[in-house]
């Protein structure tokens, strides 16, 4: 069977457990603790980052976004980047929006001072990267409502890695309890919709030990 | 005639350009001044970065990846990404590879303290992050020459989208002097296959005002 190497926390393992969930692919998956720097995983990912995907064939497939792309194009159905020009443009457009900007802005600051500090035993979390994430997470959370009041997902007619990639980072930073949801009624109800799909729910039985998510945190209905 | 919105030294700009060429595309460019943030230009790309490429039927298509895959999958000749999948998920690896991890590591450091300090008035560079910058190119420098004693190009057999983000951001670090090429002779050879490419000699007469590149930076035989 294939195998994924990948965190419960990283977004872009996330995400390739929701494209294999959608493409209705079988995979049995390893948490890798990559801070370790274990030399066969290093051998399989020079880049030593999740995810990596062992195909059942063999052969190794590092980067989360080389590995959607890879999926999609290898699994055809359903498609998830969509067939015309301009909407797969504005697909990546947007997955590239959610993996670096979103990741820079708000996930790699909380997840940094939320849980790698206490795992690694690295002190306290700073309150001023956490202010920071926060407000950033506003901006945000603003533009998914602008995009989905505007759309029926976020690039556009079909749900997309758009709306993978968006709800993966979107779902670490619910399991801190960091979502004002209220304030955000458009994109509260795009991400019930993105919730609501079965290749979500294994996402939502995600439990780090000595972590626990807030009570929403796997409810459909939040 | 289509219109690219561009940096003289952003590897995402200079890639794009490269891709334009390959495929014989015909474009004007505009130099945008990110950091003005000029409301036009966020409303083609909300992001405020470039490059931003405005087609002939007026599409607007923003960020350097999507962009280069929109390119590549429009205007089919020469393939940039190949049609192998194994072969298309190395390219793919190897993009990120470098717009994430070299950007992260080598060319924002360099190009913040050495340009952005200086042209926007905030003071001298400073030493410790260009000596960080300096220490991880030489692992790139290696990573590469270990890639290019392998393989005819950095991905595999073709040329493609690997080689071409691998060489806009070594293409910038070029022009800063910083690359010490007698130690690295792998890399040399295929950064000199590179450079004699047709489309990537409008990159070598790039000039930014008051700061000229070293005298090897053009020339194909350095």
């Amino acid at each position: 069977m294939r195998t994924l190497y990948h965190m419960w926390l990283s977004p872009q393992s996330r995400k390739v457990r929701i494209v294999l969930g959608e493409k209705g692919l079988d995979c049995r998956l390893k948490a890798e603790k990559t801070w370790e720097r274990r030399e066969q995983f290093l051998k399989m990912n020079p880049a030593g980052d999740v995810p990596v995907l062992v195909e059942e064939d063999g052969a190794i497939y590092a980067d989360g976004r080389a590995i959607a792309e890879y999926l999609d194009e290898t699994y055809l159905d359903p498609p998830l980047i969509g067939t015309d020009p301009k909407l797969r443009a504005e697909v990546r457009r947007l997955c590239q929006w959610f993996d670096d900007k979103f990741m820079a802005e708000v996930t790699a600051l909380l997840t940094a001072e939320k849980i790698m500090k206490r795992f690694l035993g690295m002190g306290e979390p700073s309150s001023e990267p956490i202010r920071c994430a926060l407000q950033n997470l506003k901006v945000h959370l603003g533009y998914i409502s602008h995009l989905a009041e505007r759309r029926n997902y976020l690039a556009g007619d079909i749900f997309s890695l758009a709306d993978i990639s968006a709800a993966s980072h979107i779902s670490v930073v619910d399991y801190l309890n960091d979502v004002v949801w209220e304030d955000f009624p458009a994109a509260k109800e795009w991400y019930m919709r993105v919730k609501s799909r079965k290749s979500f729910r294994p996402i939502l039985k995600d439990r780090i030990a000595g972590l626990p998510p807030p009570g929403h945190y796997e409810k459909l209905d939040f």
